[in-house]
């Protein structure tokens, strides 16, 4: 029998009707516009009391439907309270931006259309865009025009995806056999400063963790690249095989880069894989007179780069670019018949670890394409400025710079006469002025400012230097 | 020298002034429900010149700014003609929805503020909803209420974590020295109708293509136990170590349910970490009456679920829930001085294969307090009612269903006098009137539809039959 009985009615609180989201949306707009402005003057750090917080969320036991609008305020409003502030201009924070407004426009669209990114075709002007951003970004380090790659959730699948990478390619057999197919265990070479998500990267990856060699910084925290090649020798000496050097561009503790082109020689005197992760740094690439800083990046095999880092995008869009797609095709080839274009080996799920995936990559699209290489150029110049005022001020009540980073990272210690430097961040913290980190550079304790948000202004560095007196 | 000079403008492109925002923020709301609503009753399948869009988009050469407001009509023009849409009623596609709007609501709150994901200390609130979501989840499938787990970008990282923690757990030694500590090659078992990242998730775990196991399915496509069971025997004898079985609990294919409870006791008796992959399936545990089909999922050590699959939140919203919590902290272990809370061995970077991460977990916190589970089980029962209208239909045109899913997902082959299914399927979406897909199911060419909008009518189904029929 067929029935022609209606079908019932779809859950209004999932798709409520035109007038509603129209009313909800316009809510948005402007409490998070307020919201903006009062995160802005009020504290960095959240001031919630989690237990309290706590017990109303154990509230939610889904039993019923609650109606949306009270939910989205209570939503923001935990959050206002609930998070250090990126959007807040004393956060000289852990490379976490406020995110600038085109990629919060492309957030929207992408959500909005949510296509599915993971074939070309079923998103055909999604990929393109896509791949011409990528393209972008590789032609600007100095990458050949023929260079390909991705968008990925950060820098750590990003790297993750080096090694694959470099495993792929070294080792023929390695994708069917996996790492018993190498003649012996596998090491790779990256520098003590490091992004420390690599510890997990070898153990998820299947070389263990002992694969990972740490190589020693010289006194400005950039890797020794003697050190680099005594290292690699020792291994090969004693049957272990090296497959990946990365090089970072943009340390998290110290903003330094490491020496490119001398690791690049080496990695090719080697045959290793070389990858640079500036997953940070990268983003100096777009400023004429940073860009120098990063020399030698033109040499790399592949390469990180997060537009939610220093190009100020919404969370969760890294970049994978590589100067040898055909290895992303290799690692990462699978025959699914139900796909719309399993026959194109360009398709994102065909050369990268992701499947389903968000519409990422017009966040870095619409951004560039507004502000142009120029404006953010001026953005990433105007942070290191922001850092060489901060230093000046600093170093007029007897602060020591530490690092000698050209980019937006600072590194110091006090005069005598302060506590030690977790308490002064502490201090700094509890008094909601500013957000610091505590953090060990070139066997140091040290106390880390990075300018990461956008429109940070003198009196909000005044305010900073003040909170960091003030734990005298 | 201290410099009082004024810092530069920070670029108005990146950061406009709040009545610039407001203003394209009240253009994006309305143009996008207009265009939602266009969508609604225009074709399913782009329609766009690529070889033209190519063409300019080649003229985004980010020489100079581009102002906003053209750019974002830009791109949503583009999009629109663009990608294949879920957002069309008559898309009967691969598990992509249409996004429900608290989903869409949560991401741009999750924009605004920005917020890193990665830790505690950095993000309280957030990182609890999430927690908070991830058990009520947990308790809902029947598994412990200690279990836990995290947000993942989708269902391949959170079946690719399950090969993780199952190496970790089976051997002691697999985090420091890898795959080689194993006695000897390891193997995982899923069944031929398994989502097919697996094939890159053996390649990029490091234990090889090889060791994937893809077990028969009887002629319901539903995995062999005795089959698995036999598998698993021979590998022992040769001296391969068994791993991990995975389960699919709403297989791409024909939507089927593995048998769980059989799969679970092999896995028990031969000391195997047992997967069960509900990526898509998984939202049938709100409905108290399709609950059932997902028997013996509680007795999974980890389950992958994809809220932005039949939960319908935007894309990009995966989770992995485990029993074993400690697991997950043991693989992700990770010591880095910087971070605000390493202490806490429960970090959402301590115990996944993420970093940076977006506030993901808001879109179903909001979405399931929005509907509860009874919004949520009309929403999936609502899907399996559509496509039995559609398979009535069918079959009254003298349509044979192949599969026999109580999901929503239909398998059928048409009566004589027919093209093939690829041709037919080939006239359907040239015709814009709806998408569908050829697929082999148990060894046989089945046309695929899949209900994954929330909103499909009668008529859009009748649309769909017509279009279908006109292939004859």
């Amino acid at each position: 029998m067929e029935s022609r009985d209606e079908l019932p009615v779809p859950p209004p609180a999932l798709f409520p009707a035109r007038e509603i989201r129209l009313r909800l949306d316009d809510l948005l707009t402007r409490e998070l516009a307020d919201m903006n402005e009062r995160v802005a003057r009020g504290p960095v750090m959240p001031d919630a009391d989690m237990k309290l917080f706590r017990a109303r969320l154990a509230e939610f036991d889904f039993a019923a439907p609650r109606p949306v609008e009270p939910l989205l305020e209570w939503a923001m409003a935990q959050l206002e309270h609930g998070v250090v502030h990126m959007n807040n201009p004393r956060y000289f924070g852990l490379f976490n931006p406020a995110a600038n407004f085109p990629s919060q426009c492309a957030d929207r669209i992408a959500g909005a259309f949510n296509p599915q990114l993971a074939s070309s075709g079923s998103s055909p002007v999604p990929v393109a865009i896509e791949g011409h951003v990528i393209r972008a970004i590789a032609v600007r380090a100095g990458l050949p025009a023929e260079s390909s790659g991705h968008f990925t959730t950060n820098g750590s699948e990003a790297n993750y995806t080096s090694l694959v990478c470099a495993l792929t390619r070294l080792e023929p057999r390695f994708g069917e056999h996996g790492v018993r197919a190498f003649s012996g265990p596998v090491a790779m070479y990256t520098s003590r400063e490091c992004q420390p998500a690599w510890f997990k990267i070898v153990h998820q990856a299947g070389v263990g963790r002992a694969a990972l060699r740490l190589i020693g910084t010289d006194s400005r925290g950039q890797m020794d690249s003697q050190a680099l090649a005594e290292a690699i020798a020792r291994d090969q000496a004693q049957g272990i095989v090296p497959v990946l050097i990365s090089a970072t561009a943009g340390t998290t503790g110290g903003g330094m880069v490491d020496p490119l082109a001398a690791c690049a020689s080496i990695a090719r005197r080697h045959g290793i894989w070389y990858h640079v992760d500036a997953a940070w740094g990268g983003a100096a690439l777009c400023s004429d007179r940073l860009r120098p800083l990063l020399s030698g990046i033109e040499l790399a095999d592949s390469v990180t780069i997060d537009a939610h880092k220093w190009f100020a995008t919404t969370m969760g869009c890294g970049m994978f670019i590589t100067r040898q797609p055909s290895v992303l095709s290799e690692a990462f080839r699978v025959a699914a018949d139900f796909m719309p274009s399993s026959a194109s080996n360009l398709d994102p799920y065909l050369t990268s670890v992701q499947w389903s995936r968000r519409f990422m990559g017009l966040r870095l699209f619409l951004s560039l394409a507004a502000a142009g290489w120029q404006g953010y150029g001026a953005h990433v110049e105007r942070a290191v400025e922001v850092i060489a005022r901060i230093r000046q001020r600093l170093s007029k009540h007897g602060w020591l710079t530490i690092n000698d980073s050209q980019l937006a990272v600072l590194c110091m210690v006090p005069p005598d006469g302060f506590p030690p430097i977790r308490e002064i961040v502490r201090q700094v913290l509890a008094s909601g002025r500013a957000w610091v980190a505590a953090t060990t550079f070139a066997g140091r304790e040290v106390l880390r400012i990075c300018a990461t948000h956008g429109e940070t202004t003198l009196a909000d560095i005044d305010e900073l230097v003040a909170a960091l007196q003030a734990a005298r």
